[in-house]
Order: structure tokens, then sequence, then C-alpha cells
């Protein structure tokens, strides 16, 4: 592990193969300039330095030397810091670098998933031990940039393919959309309606999936107008809900994509004077902790948070010491927690009409 | 603002008035041993370490100088990041302090007011740019550990008297208090009760004396009975509404210390089979994003957190550049938000008996 301590010098030491000199004259700018690059500062033209990303590049130069120190945080990026996901995630990381000593920085891409310039020059300035993407699509600039300056990266819950070699920690999506199927066809249902999140998350196209493949092996065929798609937000589920509620021939169950997903279903049903589980059962997937108190409480797919933000925390440790993980692209376990917003469909549902076709 | 750089060297520079040489003089000790003790190292005897603390206070060394570098970070502790309530400060801190190039720490004090020992060496050995401690009571010996490294410290929410000096943000939870009392009394309630969190916070206590003075202004006197104290979790909610609605002559409505509370009130409730706001009417305090939709919507007290955690970052950036704020103790204004968990006492309740007698 890396201590904390100085800042890179701004010119003349060896980093790797190559000296700040030697890039500097291989780019054609001052070693001042490249130093800049290096370490993240302002005023370099955005010409000026991709050139001299590209000349680190090409000569292969890929690691500082250890004994280079780095700042004591593990940085955690997310899309938007706005759910309890979030934060479960960075306790989990959290617990395995706080006794190194190291503290966690959050930082948020503003909804999007791909961090801006400035994030990356931000960090780059400072160096951390390490950095855990959440969701987060880095550019390949991106990435090469970390790994030539020696920030290990790891990507939780990839949300395209990670960049090549970028170790990544997920959840068994594919296989909590199976559980969430045949738990609803179980019960009885065959009118089945999915409210998936946006088609850029990987983890929700492998949540369709999954549960494509519990309604294939069930025999049943899929009614494209019963897969929606909306943002991972209360909202998203409540408009997609509110549309599956008023079809002629309404669902019976509501697969949503996300906890809060479902707690938008919640409100729709409410709004629509539907009662749930007796009109409509809800399965959700994630289990926040508000899914055990909303009324009632919610079924749902437990995606182990918190252990895989220890998990990313551990691969990012083993990086920085130059370790190479046995592992570097794990999947944990989902597993369906059956509350009570799920039951057998009601014999005067629409379901009925349906199977009688 | 200090940039980042290396960290402190082991001997001889001046450091304020006094050299790390005539520390170790005055304490009987080597430079290196002060050395690590200034910056947080291990290794180091805790009744040695107090005597170099003692050194450093009495000899009045308060501030290094402006050019020593610190981490580009700004730490910010809370009792357990477990609640959308700290995600919030998270955020208003970041928006501070992301255009200057620093990063946000975060840790937990395992449920905990005041941090613990391994914590605050980790944090001079970070020497992070400064800490905002989220309803923290740090001790006396920590307050002056950090001021004596030039670590500026601002208390968010202070949960007791913050040591003498430290600047501080926090709400008109009082006066919060007060509208609940009043906006439950116009509605018609006169059998109020409260569940308030646990003494040792005096945000609490504030909205305690605030809903008593809006009761007292009313000419109500308080049911001693009827004011409870729990967690500020769902559980301590839920299990002080079960007992509450269970009394011979039960409240008519409920004021929660946080919307945590509140959401368990909601269970109680259900699990009663008293309806919301027909039976009883709930009021919350915080206004987290998950009270607009729970059923009915959420009446509730809203602090404006993010603005907190902004206002506390804006103080921690002024006191590292060395200006002194122009206020160093804030109360940020609440709101009531009136939403669906409110309305007047229903006429066949207990509370028309009681104000027969």
């Amino acid at each position: 592990m890396n201590v904390p301590g100085p800042d890179v010098p701004d010119s003349g030491r060896r980093r790797g193969g190559l000296t700040v000199a030697r890039i500097a004259h291989l780019a054609g700018v001052s070693a001042p300039t490249v130093s800049k690059v290096l370490n993240g500062r302002r005023g370099v033209a955005s010409d000026t330095r991709l050139r001299i990303e590209q000349v680190i590049q090409d000569h292969g130069y890929r690691r500082q030397e250890q004994s280079e120190p780095t700042t004591p945080v593990v940085e955690v990026v997310f899309q938007a810091l706005d759910s309890l996901w979030a934060l479960e995630i960075v306790r989990g990381v959290s617990e395995v670098v706080r006794p190194h000593g190291l503290a966690v920085a959050v930082s948020e891409m503003g909804g999007h998933l791909t961090p801006d310039e400035a994030w990356t020059r931000d960090v780059l300035a400072r160096r951390p031990a390490g950095v855990v993407a959440v969701s987060a699509r880095l550019t390949e600039l991106q990435s090469r940039q970390l790994a030539s300056r020696a920030v290990p990266l790891v990507i939780v819950d990839p949300s395209g393919e990670p960049a090549h070699q970028t170790p990544s920690v997920g959840a068994t999506n594919w296989n909590g959309g199976l559980v969430a199927a045949r738990h609803l066809l179980e019960l009885g249902h065959r009118r089945i309606a999915m409210i998936n999140g946006p088609d850029e998350f990987l983890c929700c196209r492998a949540r369709l999936d999954g549960y494509r493949a519990g309604s294939d092996a069930a025999g049943m065929s899929l009614d494209p107008d019963l897969i929606r798609r909306a943002p991972l937000y209360v909202e998203g589920g409540f408009a997609e809900a509110h549309f599956l509620l008023a079809l002629p021939d309404p669902p019976t169950a509501i697969f949503a994509a996300n906890d809060l997903q479902a707690l938008g279903v919640y409100e729709a049903a409410r709004a629509a004077g539907v009662r749930i589980p007796q009109e409509l059962s809800v399965v959700g997937f994630d289990d926040l902790p508000f899914g055990q108190w909303v009324g009632p409480a919610l079924t749902t797919v437990r995606q182990p948070l918190l252990k895989m933000g220890a998990t990313a925390a551990e691969l990012v440790l083993a990086l920085a010491d130059g370790r190479k993980p046995e592992h570097d692209r794990i999947e944990l376990a989902t597993t369906l927690i059956v509350r009570d917003s799920t039951a057998p469909p009601a014999v005067s549902r629409p379901a009925v009409r349906r199977r009688r076709r």
C-alpha cells in the first residue's frame, strides 16, 4: 500500500521507463507542461494534453513506481448520490478500507454514466489509492489515464462492457430476474408486466433476460405491451404502472427493475384504487431498507450491495499493492425476499379472462 | 486554499512558533516521536502522546503555516451512514468543494456521537483540508488536536454544546416544533403525542421545546404520557406509536422527531387498522425524498439539509483560507410542508370525548 506523501515533482524524475523530460521531448512540449498533465492540473490546451497522453501510451509507460505516494483515499464515483443504494455501497467500501487508514471519497457524475473531464483532472490531481466507479462507463482514455498514473480502477455493477481488463463486481442480475418470474408464475400469475430500467444499463438488460427465461421455461410468451422502460426512480415506476393499470386488460403482477420503481407502482396502485397484493402483486429489486416498512412490505430481489462495495474495495487494495487478484470479474448472488406484496391473483381479475383465450 | 503536496517533514521545521525539536525538548521525547504524533502515526504510547499534545497546547501553538499542504479532501463524519439524511448533507458539501478540486470523504462513528481515537489518528495522518462533523460531539482534546494541525472543523446539527469557538450550522429546530404544533392545533387536534429522539440530541430537545411552546400558546397543557422518546429510526417510531395507539384514550395526532420515525408510525397505524389521516394525523421532520411517496404523502417539517451541508463546506473553506467567517453559528430556516397525512380529527374519535371533560 502506498502511504500519503509528496506530490510528484515537476521534472526530471523517472516515471516507469520514461522521464518527464523524455516525454516532453517526444511530445514537443516543456517538462512543466508534461508534469501538469500527469498531475491533473489545469492550464494545458486540450490537444496538447491529448498529445502527451498519446506519448505516454505509445511508449508503454503503464505504472509509476510503487514507492510513489498517493492520497490516502479511495474514490467512489456514482451517477448520482440520490439513493440508499449508493450509501450501502459506500458503507461496504468503507468497512474494508478504513482499517488501512484510508478515507472514502464520494463524487457524482450528475446523472451521467461517464464522468466529465473535470472529474478526471481532479482525480489525477488527487492521486487516490484507487477508484471504485459505480454503474459507470469510463472512456478508453479515462481508463488509460488512471492506469498510467497507477490508480487502480474497479467497476461496480458495470453498466456497459467495461473497458478491457477493468476488474468489476456485479450481482447475478439474470438469476434475479429468473427467480422473480418464477415466484410470480408459481403464485398463478399469467399476465405479468415488467417495468425495466433504461437500455443503457446492462444490469437491467440481464434482469429482463432472466425474467424472459423464467417465462419461457413456463411456456408463457411475453406480451410486448407489458414490457415497459422507465428511469430507475419512483417517478418512472409511477408513470409506467399508471399506464399498465389503465389497460383494458391490466396485468395482475408487476416486476419492477428496482425498489424505487416499485414504490412508484405502489403509488399508482393507490391512486387507481387497486389493492396490493389482493389485486396486484409487486416485486422489486435491490432490497433497500425502506422496503420492509412500506405498506405492504415489499417482496424483492436482494442485491448484496454492502458486500459488493466491500469486494470492490478489496480488489482495489489488491491492485494498489501490485497483487493480481484471483478473480477480477466477480458476480455476487441475488436472493428473493418474499414479503407481503405478492399473492395469488384474484379470480375475478382480467388474468382469468386472458387464460380463457 | 492549501494545495496537495508533501507530508510534514519529520523534524527541524518551524511549526507556528515551535519547532518539532523544541516540542520534543519540552516533552522530553525524540523529534521523530513528536512528528509521529503531529502526523497521526501509530507507535506512540498513549501517555507520551498526551504529554506532547499538552506541550503543543501550553505554548500556544495553534496553526501551521498556510503554505503547509493538505490532502485535497474535506472529511464528513456521521454517527452512521444509514439514511438519505446523510446523503443530502454529503451532496451539499460536494457542490461547494468540488469546484475547488476537493473530494468529499465520508466516515461513520458506528452509531456513537464521539469519534474514536482511531478516527482522530487517521484524520490527523491524512491532514484533510477540513472536517465537517455531523451531529457529532468531539472531545475537547479532539477539537484541539484538529486545531493545532490547522484542520478547520465545522459541526452540522450540533448534538451537544459544541466546544467553545467551534463554528456550527444547524436548522431552526425549535421553530419547526412550533409550526408542527400550530398546524395540528389549527386542524382541531387536542390530544397530540410527540415521539421525540433521544435526549442527547439537542436538536430533538429544541423540537420538543418548540412543540411545547406552540401548545402553551394555545392554552393546551401537554399530557406527559403522550411525550415519548425513541431512537430516530423506523423501529423507534413503530414501537412508540404501537404503545400510543393502544392507550385507552389514544392521541388523534402524532408528531414524530424525524421522517423515519413517522414511517414507523405509519406501520403501527396499519397494523392497528387505524387510517391516516382520517383517524390519525402524522407529522414528520426532515422531508426526506420518500416522504412524498409513502401512502398518504407525509406532512413534515423540512430541514434544508443540502443547504446545511453547503453552508458548512463554505465555512470550512473560509477557515482553511485563514478568513474569519462573518457568522460562525448559523441556523437555517425549517419549513412546514403540508401533504396528505394530516386532517381534522374525526368527530367520533376519543379527542372529542376528551374535549368534553
